[in-house]
């Protein structure tokens, strides 16, 4: 018996540290989601939620009071007048971004009129980042000295400055500006549909981001002209109108829940997606660039 | 009179340093590129250039046989038996990627016949750095110690281990596989149409790029089935052919020239991409991601 009792001994002293040290299970962040507390989850604010209504479907986009609150309350009070039903997505560039609004906002004589909102706003590139919940990602990152989550919106921060701003990342929403750093209102607005320009950032007031219905934008043929301008009008895509969620009926909104980023859910997520450890993968990056990390949303029926 | 000569020359000592500083008048990369000498510009090989034929148009290909050897040797087989004539993109996910060739590949009683292609071939995730003529970006990078341009492609380079492979850039060209490394033959092939999915990197045979009609495959609708697949074969999109240029008839080739990125006219526009000092910026953003870096392309006529 003794040498068998040895080797079960010797067997247990090897395994103990290796156990030990053994990761949890991997699981993918379908899976996490899956287990997650419905307290993880939150319910967008209806009056910082927009409609942009397509012949192909509904974009809904969340505005970002906290980082533009001057756009968003212009972009409030032309969604109210009913400033872009009629209008278009007048530009879409490949890798770049989707443009709608007026086509004719430049040409004085052909102009929409803009009702009761604002014609001069201040720039809103960044905030201060006191009072601000960021939570940073450890990750690297090339355009900021750190990046992270605010709100819910992919964002920077720089703590020698103590200014904080939101990301270029796939479906953020810009105001289209002029040369004028002052020159945005909100009526020109663009959604990132291509590998985030970051080199926007803290050059352009970003207003939101789309939470659902991208595919509808990034799907919009090219324009044929310079920058992905279509100067044929019939080429263009009709918006049939953009709504404040608060501005419609109860039954008709599409009802969504989005993962809070300030759980432990959520950097649960991002740590699976940085580090693949599936049958599929050989190589975990190791590594999670800022727009790569998947900002999770479902139905609120869920 | 002195007074005013002395105020003269303090403004001079003040100017002239300013004056030693100030960097060159700025150059959009357009202005660079109008300015090139032609032998900044490269002819891809025929015998390395796909034309994926679809009822939309010409999608053009420049394979990578320094990277992947192996699996363009076999997608050149594939291509003059005509193997995905009559096949279709058959997957198409937003913000990752289109996917295309037989798609009943998996179902080995209507899979179509591969003729004398391999079916079985090494995985070529990476290839030794020796011999690779590499243009180092000095941007940081989270994916990898080195970033920078080889033959013309987005490449990371490890000096540790004396490595380079091909990234996955907005256009990437990969070969799909199962779980296996070593389970993919070129036959499946997909394209990154959304934020890079660098986390792939090292991970699957990368065998080329698009250079001309992106646009035709990023428009492409999603796929309503999990990961944008179509299970309805009459939502895919129809492949006429995919064929080398080489076996096309001259008359019918499209002629391209791609600027070369070892050379200064590259370097200058990176730079004018990493710092744009045009009315538009406000803040030039001092860093340029590798998979931001355009590679121009224009007619060769030109």
């Amino acid at each position: 018996m003794t040498p068998r009792l040895a080797l079960l001994a010797c067997t247990l002293a090897l395994a103990l540290p290796v156990l030990a040290a053994d990761p949890p299970p991997y699981r993918s962040a379908q899976q996490i989601l899956d287990a997650s507390p419905a307290g993880d989850w939150r319910t967008p604010d209806s009056a910082s939620t927009l409609y942009l209504e397509l012949d192909a479907g509904r974009v809904v986009i969340e505005l970002a009071p906290g980082f533009a609150p001057a756009h968003v309350d212009n972009i409030r009070t032309l969604a109210r007048e009913g400033f872009w039903d009629g209008t278009s997505i007048y530009r879409s560039q490949d890798n770049f971004v989707v443009q709608f609004g007026d086509a004719d906002a430049d040409d004085p004589a052909r102009a929409k009129p803009l009702g009761s909102a604002k014609t001069k706003l201040p720039a809103e590139f960044e905030r201060a980042s006191a009072g601000l919940r960021f939570d940073a990602l450890p990750d690297t990152d090339g355009w900021a000295p750190q990046v992270g989550f605010a709100d819910g919106f992919a964002a920077g921060r720089d703590p020698k400055t103590g200014k904080a701003w939101l990301a270029h990342c796939y479906g953020a929403l810009g105001a289209g500006r002029n040369n004028d750093a002052d020159s945005s209102i909100g009526a020109e607005l663009y959604v990132v549909t291509g590998q985030s320009p970051r080199q926007l950032d803290r050059n352009i007031t970003l207003v939101g981001r789309v939470v659902k219905g991208m595919e509808l934008l990034s799907t919009i043929p090219r324009g044929p002209d310079p920058m992905g301008f279509y100067a044929d009008p019939a080429q263009r895509t009709p918006i049939k109108a953009i709504r404040l969620a608060s501005e419609v009926p109860e039954a008709e909104r599409t009802a969504l829940q989005l993962l809070r980023t300030d759980t432990q859910t959520f950097r649960d997520v991002v740590e699976a997606r940085r580090n693949r450890r599936d049958d599929f993968y050989k190589r975990p990056a190791g590594h999670i660039d800022l727009c790569n990390v998947p900002l999770p949303v479902r139905a609120a029926d869920k």
